[in-house]
Parts: structure tokens; sequence; C-alpha cells
């Protein structure tokens, strides 16, 4: 386990970047999305603290969510050209994983997906700090992230060192303004990776009690933080959560592998095709591939239900997590998402393309065929 | 929270060390403790490892169980001699938090007792490598270190993100040999950081839900433990416990102080004028200080209580961790450490001396009395 992030968490933590930032130079390429961060005041906060510690600034707006490789592309070339010191990401998990994957592609001379396709390891980066606007993915304490390239219609993820943000600034009150909708999607994103770290070759006892008390924290906060969107603390709770989630304290044990992912590379199929928000590709998929997984791992199943919804079944666990999923908004079938019977074939056809399956559970492409009946 | 070490965990991971110690340079400080290194082989492992990465070794031996400042200042006088690249240390918790103190020692002029008497900040470092052969502490995976001073009469904490270990190397057979005592020692040492993060200024309940993963943890696998020293996979889990109990994963949440300390403070004195064991100082005074907190923050001691121990009061929830403290040869009581009724003058002046408190609950030179009289 490594994880050398340095977290700053509370109300008006932002008030720290430009001290951060001036440990690694003057010059900024500042990367973000669409224009929510210009509506609620967060751009600006940002552009004051940069100003007064007087740094120059390049700016890279626009990042798509599903973030994609073109855009990396071009934020890279313009970090490049002005050969910056430090990059600044604000937002949520696609602008994140792609200022990680600029920060690693600037020093280098080719594509980032060159990193992706494997045909290059990143050697150096440039310091990147993130600030957070969405809880969810993690990404700002871990060292993934995840693009697709729609030219080769894949959508995969990269692990490196390299990408750990040096700094990143959570600040709950920056989440406010995140709609009913996507804050559940967030929240069904964080128990996806809980899930996912669950659902490896075993009992690692202390890892379980990790995953069934953060799964827990979005079972009793996220409900009521749908209905009140802004109130700090259980934006506070709903953060920390996302954040533990995915930045590896439930590897410590050594093992090789922290989780699963099978259930990860599916949602990313459907993204990538259909263009669903991440979280709700998750809670489409899961109860898909638990209900596949049933009659292999009942066990680990039951046990997960046991402790998190408190029933005895594999079925009654999956049954749970599907009505949870459902009473927060999230889609659990792909005709919800609006995606039709006709789409079977194609989804089928990139699941091979992206030869979907999971360190622990390997599937089949008749697996892929059940999942796809399981969601449908 | 920030938290830069390399955990390496696992049989073997031994087979590591040379690598990591190459990052650094060619000149090794190693420093150990006692002669149990020598006797399971720990020692020659470490040893080979150095040789065959072809590092110049000097080595101090001897640091003493609650660890005591002269030898800290032995130890640097030999590391700044030989202007050694970096500290390799072998042993348990005393011997990490002296190779801590001899890190920032190092590069500074004068005794390391000056970082804790508040007369000199630390600017540097040697870096650290740790080997762990007690699970108990944390320290190889914190930035703090308790040494004490006998000529002052003090045993303090200090904590600086210069002294976290770089690298530690965590194999849980490489505690085979500790005794069945010593190991119940750590199990009471690993739930006390637990009790101390828990007893802040409310409810965080993220951390709450790790803090009882933890206790239960110790609970449920420390006691076959205690039963079966040489199996690796109870030894594994309760190292892995020992060391998330204090890693700062419970902080995430942007608190200002993690946990009260003001146990770990009474304990402190203990150790101080009787060498009793850090484990064993704390199992005693817990138990006390939580009788005294039961009227003034009786709901927090009952909401641990019936996560932990199944029971609804906070005279039930004291008497389980007694209980449990009890089953597994821990002391409770002064007098169960051969610490007679007549000592009581001489701990209460010490610990006034030492204005023994926590972050959250101050204490009294009354409350410290009551404490006295509690654990007699």
């Amino acid at each position: 386990m490594y994880n050398p992030v340095r977290l700053h968490f509370g109300r008006d933590v932002i008030k720290g970047l430009g001290k951060a930032v001036s440990e690694f130079g003057n010059k900024v390429l500042l990367v973000y999305g669409g224009g929510s961060i210009m509506k609620n005041g967060i751009y600006d906060q940002v552009i004051n603290q940069l100003n007064a510690a007087g740094m120059t600034v390049w700016k890279y707006g626009g990042i798509r969510p599903n973030p994609v490789i073109e855009d990396v592309d071009t934020a890279t070339a313009l970090g490049r050209l002005n050969q910056v010191d430090v990059i600044v990401a604000v937002g949520g998990g696609s602008v994140i994983d792609s200022a990680k994957v600029i920060s690693i592609t600037i020093p280098y001379h080719g594509t980032g997906w060159d990193f992706y396709a494997g045909r290059h390891k990143p050697v150096s980066a440039v310091p990147l700090i993130a600030v957070l606007t969405l809880a969810a993915t993690g990404t700002e304490m871990n060292p993934f992230a995840v693009v697709q390239n729609r030219a080769t219609m894949q959508k995969l993820g990269l692990r490196n060192d390299l990408m750990y943000p040096r700094h990143s600034f959570l600040d709950p009150s920056y989440t406010f303004s995140v709609s009913r909708e996507y804050t559940a999607y967030g929240i069904a994103d964080l128990m996806a990776h809980c899930l996912e770290a669950y659902f490896d070759d075993g009992d690692a006892s202390l890892s379980d009690r990790f995953v069934f008390s953060i799964l827990q924290e979005a079972i009793d906060y996220g409900p009521p933080l749908l209905d009140h969107l802004s109130d700090y603390d259980l934006r506070a709770r709903i953060m920390v959560a996302a954040t533990a989630a995915l930045n590896r304290i439930m590897t410590m044990n050594g093992r090789k592998n922290a989780g699963d992912w099978g259930v990860h590379a599916i949602g990313h199929v459907l993204s990538l095709l259909y263009d669903l928000p991440h979280g709700a590709s998750l809670s489409i998929a899961f109860p898909a591939w638990l209900k596949l997984q049933a009659e292999r791992i009942p066990d680990r199943i039951a046990f997960l239900g046991k402790h998190v919804f408190g029933v005895t079944t594999p079925a009654e666990t999956i049954t749970s997590l599907e009505s949870f999923f459902t009473a927060i908004g999230c889609p659990v079938r792909l005709s919800q998402a609006g995606i039709g019977e006709d789409k079977k074939e194609e989804i089928l056809r990139v699941m091979i393309l992206n030869q979907v399956g999971g360190n622990y559970h390997k599937l089949s492409v008749g697996d892929y065929s059940r999942i796809i009946a399981l969601c449908s």
C-alpha cells in the first residue's frame, strides 16, 4: 500500500490552494469541465487563489463527462507548449482522471492513449493538484484514471503511482450544486467501489468490515442527502465515504489485486456506447453480475447481505441492493436508461472487444449474454 | 490527511529490502533492540539483504523497551559520524520510534530531546526504513514517536511528517516468536489506539465504524492467536489491525486532533515510573479513565458498548472491556502489575509534572486522584 496524497478536507480548504500550487512553480494549467463551476462560484475562488499566488494560468475547459482521449491530448498540447509547472484540476472524476493522464503525457512526446495501449510506460509527471466538486469516483486519492477512446471503442483504466494528486482539496460545500440525480449516481459509484473490493478471492476480515462500514454510511446518509442537497454534514459524510471507498485502505493486507473490477468493465461498455453516467452504468450492471454469481459464490453474497442489509440469502441481498438503487433514483435495467432490446448484440460485441472480466471472477462470452439478459 | 509510507505486507517481503535501501545510498545505520532478532533469524535475513545490495552497515543494537533519549543520542552520533544515507530499523515500537527521532536528529547538531522540549523544529531527516517485528503501536505507518527522558521524568510524543518511514516491511511470520504475553499487550495497545480515536468531540460516523471494525478484529482474532502464536493467518489479521489502528485513516474527515490521547498520557506515566510495557499500562489506564468519564459522556460510551460488545449501558461496556483485557492476560489494576498502594502519591506527582490530559477530555488534578483510585 502506498498513498502519498495530501488531503485537505473541510469548509474553505480552498484557501490553501495558493500555497500548495506555489510548491511546484508559477505556471499553471487549469483543467475543468462544463460551466457548472462558473455558476456556483468555484471557478472564481480558484482563480482568486491562483492570482493571489502570482501564478500565470493557461485554461483548458470543456473536459467531457465520460472523458475522451482527444480532450486529454488537446490539453496536453497546451501544457507542453507553455511548459507548465503544475496542473490544477477542478471538477469530478472525468476532469481529474483526464488531468492525471495529461500530467503523464506532457513530459512524453506522444498521445495519452499510448499508455493505455501499452505502447509506453509513464516515466515522469507534471505535479497535479485536484479540487473536487463531486463525491463519487475517489480519484482524488488514488492513482487510477479511466478514459475512453471512441475510435477504438475502448474505455480503459490505468494505474500508475505517478498519477496520485500531490494535494486534493475537498470542501463538501463545493458539492452543494450537484443535482439530485448525479448525487445519487455518485452514491451508486462509491457503493460499487466497495462491492468490487469485496469480491476478491476470499476473506480479508478487516477489509470486509471496512467495506460494510462504507456501504452502511451510503445507506444511512445517502437517502437523506437526496432530500437535503445543501446539508453540509450529509455532503461531508458522503464525500468522506466516496474517498475512503477507493483510496486503497482496503488493500493494506498485501493482496495483489484490490478487488475484482469486472462490473466496472461492464459499466464502461455501457458508458462508452450510450454515454451513460458512470454511476448509472454500475447500478444497472451490479445486480445483473450478482445474479450471475449467485450460484457460484452464494456464501460470499449472503455474508454481504447479512452485514449490510440484515438479510440471509443471496437472492435477498441482490433484491436489497436493487431496491436501494431504485429508491435513490438509479436505473437497474437497461430499459430504464433508455437502452432498448435491439442493443443487445451491440453490447455483446463491445464486451467481447473490451475483453470484459474481473481480476478474480473471469467472465466467458456466455456470461456476457447472461448478464445482458439479466439487466434487460 | 497525509500518509506517504510504502507498506510491503506479506510473507518474504524482506526480499524487497535491498532494493528499497538502494534508493537512498549505500551507507546504512542499522538500529535494533535486544537479541530476539538474533535468535529468530530476522537479523541474518536483514544483513543478507543489505550485503547483497552492497551496503556498508553501521550497527546500533540494544535500543531499550520504553525507549530512552540516551539511546537515541548515542545512535545519532554513530550515524552522524559516518554520514549515513539511510536508517534501517528492525524491531517493534521502541526501536522504530527511536529510529524516527534519530532520523531527524542526525541532520541537527543537538540532542533529540530538543525536539520534544520545543527548543527546535525538525527541518530534514535521514530516510528511514522500518522492518516490523511486533504488531502493536502502528509506528510503521505513522509520523509519531514516543520516547522518555528519565532525567526530567517525562515520556512524550512527537509528531512530524518527516518521521514517516519511507518503506515499512510487514511480514506476519516475523512476529511468530513474540511471546504470548507481549502479543496480548500488542492487542491491548491497538485497541487503545482505536478507543483514543473514538473519544474525540463527537460523531464522525465513518471513523466510528472503522474503530468498531478494528476492535472487532482484535476481539475475534486476538484470543485464538494467543493459543496459536505461529498461525500466519491470525498474525496477519492482528498485524493489519494494528497498522490500521493508527495510520490516520480515521482522520480523513478534517478533524484537527485525531483522538483524545489522554489515556496514553496516563499510561506513559506508569511506563516511565515502573517500566511497564506500554500495552499493559493502557489496559490498566483505559478502564479507569472510562469509569471517570462514565458520568460525563455516558451515551458515547454506551454507543461503543452496543456496537463492539452488544451491551447497552456504560457500566456494561467498561466491564466488557475489562473482562476482555483480563481474558487475554493483560493487567487492569496497578496491583496486578506489582505496583502497590504506596505508589499513589508518586504517580500523582508525575501525572502533574507531565500535565496529563487529552485533546478533548481535559483532566484536573482531582481527576488524576480519582483515576489512580479507580485502577488501584
